[in-house]
């Protein structure tokens, strides 16, 4: 299994209610809206919401409800950059989690919730690399 | 926000474990092991493992438990591929929550589940794009 994810997959209580969100933030769904599965081209991976109880089933899982234990971080290239990405997903309507403030490693982050709870931090990490195509790496190298 | 994800973190019981899992699977950990976090360059993106309940404290979300509405996938070339990473997969311990079938969206994939509960669909999807870099594009083009 080579190391690489193509897919996440958000479930969603309200199909037309996450994607405005995504949209809000700036995000353009890739595949037909009449769709019931939204897809949006994430760099070289894929980004989806689907109905939660479809996409319980199709996971073999049962759905506890709430977090399950999955966090999605989205990082950028400075604090200040960090502060007004919190500000647009605030204005979209997003719960701020966590203000974006200095981290106990050495960076910073804010954390928003989407409209189906699920979290994201955005980040500023000094001690990784964050390429102008949006790729991340490891280390400063 | 730019349309991307730059980290997947995967809230864990038990490092230990969920580390030798993903290694089994023939993943290598890019940072120090004696960290209390595995950080696992994915593509141009990381993959990471964590405690959950600190996962949880750090996200501001409260854990219900059990799965919350997340699924991860990774495509493979082929059905051939699928039926090859879901064995892998089984042979390092996973449950397999879904055998490789063919799927109602013509394409072809399985599921298994690691050791945290986190499920992970293995697909083989003809209408999307996977190159040779391992990244996916929607559609053909």
């Amino acid at each position: 299994m080579d190391q690489r994810v193509s897919v996440i997959t958000l479930g969603v209580a309200d199909l037309g209610r996450a994607r405005e969100f995504y949209q809000a933030l700036g995000w353009r769904q890739g595949n037909d809206e009449a769709d019931d599965v939204a897809f949006f081209q994430a760099g070289g991976m894929v980004f989806a919401l689907w109905d939660r109880a479809m996409l319980a089933e199709d996971s073999a899982v049962s759905d506890a409800g709430g977090w399950g234990g999955v966090t999605l971080a989205h990082n950028a290239g400075s604090a200040e950059a960090v502060d007004k990405i919190i500000n647009e997903a605030r204005a979209a309507g997003a719960v701020i989690g966590r203000e974006p403030a200095r981290t106990f490693w050495g960076g910073y982050s804010g954390v928003f919730i989407d409209p189906d709870g699920h979290p994201w931090e955005v980040a500023h990490n000094p001690g990784w690399t964050l390429r102008a195509d949006g790729t991340i790496g490891l280390g400063t190298g």
